[in-house]
């Protein structure tokens, strides 16, 4: 195993191997600008990760690994349109710096660039890969619908939002998992136990998000903290605070989560003292605690070494730690 | 073999027997509303046909030829985002109906439902039929994009155009074909030459395609006579009138070619004249019999009998001599 560091960088040094600067340069650039706009690189390393776990070279995984970002990558150009939303990683958006047409015929080439990855497998592994990538793809679809969806429902119920978040999210990360134990050709329990690991990982990263998008230090948080609360994103946060909340709380916060104002700061500061107030905050770094308990529980089922465990608890824990 | 409307009632049966009205119902419908909204289904008949021909049953390839038509009527959503039209098949489109933002997210759902009918298959027909099919997909992005890359171009030559009508449509076509002869595990000269056959096809329908929407009979003609026209697209016929023009004429069509009108009868009549008198028409019609004829040549040389080859003449002679 290598520092996580290392794998990070083996997938940089293999994804500025790829060349994505081809004719017709309108279609391919945006491909290129964006998958080199950076970010965590998360779901890749946890292919490269799990292939190593499971005792493959994980250079094997590179490419599955680079299928995996593509189409996340591909995923926040098309979501990022849906959400007219101007920056992604404190850079211009794709359909900003180009257009829409861009945006969307770009992220159609890269979704089919994120298949032809699989290519550089046989056709046994590359059959499990894409089986899995598309049933996963399609998830996530579903879930950037449902999360469409209840932008405009007043009814969201807790299990709805996990259920969202676990399609729009979490099913990537588990899956970005289980291609490294495809890849390493390990048993069936394993790759089913790593997939449920990443699962409730995800789940727990995605409140963590939530939470932090709210609750986090402005001067270490990546986003600009509050861009939830302006949006009137119905969050976990959201939705435990209604749950909890008394009658004149509920209705401060629905009123404040009806209007879209110039100025944020006040609405910004009255929702996290409600969030605060009735329990919300707690009810959801609870949540993140449990669903990263039910992972480290299905970690321990896993037919690998102690070291192993240790090194994956590890880094689901800094994940959880993290403040970015 | 079946006769050729047999196909289309089979395929047309398999199509109906797909569920897409599932959870998430905005996602899911405008699938479904798609898929059910007709069009000549030339695609998967052509798939179904092919493995026929190259003796397997035709029904092992019905999910191929559904996952081309699944594939063709995602990018006809996306392509009319993009354009901004109002029709399809006289029938409002997917993103007038509801809204841009489903007509993303539903054609992303429609391409991945796409590669998910390959499924049916064994692991190495799988990877070789979702190769080309990625291969392919990719080339219709690149044509898309050329497409709207010509649009703000003056210098675009006859063979940047066919280039592009190759990547946008015909390609499409061929590989069709070529899944079949996949499915029928045919030998990699028969496929080669099978796909050879419905790119010289696809183009000469493309080619018609141009032709019919200025010079075809409105009263046959399903689609709005004189669209191209209207738009300004530079097809086979403009770039032909432009290179065999004078002066003066070279000039008026420019000049045409420049403007939106309200009222654009005058504008078609006009443009039409110089389409007929620089010789652009019959420039075209030749074009579309050479690469008929280039098709039919491929043909001959397809290791199948002789009954075989004069049922894909005549399906060849049927697209050619249509007016709708």
């Amino acid at each position: 195993m290598l520092p996580i560091n290392e794998y990070q960088e083996q997938f940089l040094l293999y994804l500025e191997s790829q060349n994505f600067d081809k004719e017709p340069k309108n279609l391919y650039q945006p491909i290129d600008y964006i998958v080199q706009l950076g970010g965590k690189r998360l779901r890749p390393i946890l292919t490269l990760m799990t292939a190593d776990i499971f005792d493959v070279d994980y250079k094997l995984a590179l490419p599955a690994a680079m299928a995996v970002e593509v189409f996340h990558n591909f995923s926040l150009v098309h979501d990022d349109i849906m959400d007219d939303a101007p920056l992604r990683r404190g850079k211009v958006t794709v359909h900003e710096k180009w257009n829409i047409n861009t945006g969307i015929l770009s992220g159609d080439a890269m979704l089919i660039l994120a298949y032809q990855y699989f290519e550089n497998y046989q056709p046994k592994t590359f059959r499990k890969l894409a089986k899995l990538f598309s049933k996963t793809a399609l998830e996530v679809c579903e879930g950037q619908q449902y999360d469409v969806d209840f932008e405009t429902r007043i009814d969201v119920t807790i299990s709805e939002y996990l259920k969202m978040i676990e399609y729009k999210t979490a099913v990537l990360v588990a899956a970005a998992m289980k291609m490294g134990a495809i890849i390493a050709q390990t048993s069936k329990e394993n790759s089913k136990l790593i997939y449920d690991f990443g699962l409730n990982l995800g789940l727990a990263f995605q409140l963590q998000d939530d939470y932090l998008d709210a609750l986090g230090d402005p001067n270490t948080f990546g986003k600009q903290v509050g861009g939830d609360i302006i949006e009137n994103k119905k969050t976990y946060l959201y939705l435990k605070a209604i749950e909890f909340s008394k009658t004149d709380e509920k209705e401060l916060l629905t009123q404040l989560f009806s209007v879209q104002l110039e100025d944020n700061e006040d609405k910004i500061n009255a929702v996290k003292e409600i969030f605060n107030s009735t329990g919300a905050s707690t009810a959801t770094q609870k949540a993140i605690e449990d669903f990263t308990f039910k992972a480290f529980e299905t970690l321990e089922k896993i037919d690998i070494s102690k070291d192993k465990k240790a090194i994956l608890k590890d880094f689901g824990e800094n994940l959880m730690n993290r403040n970015v």
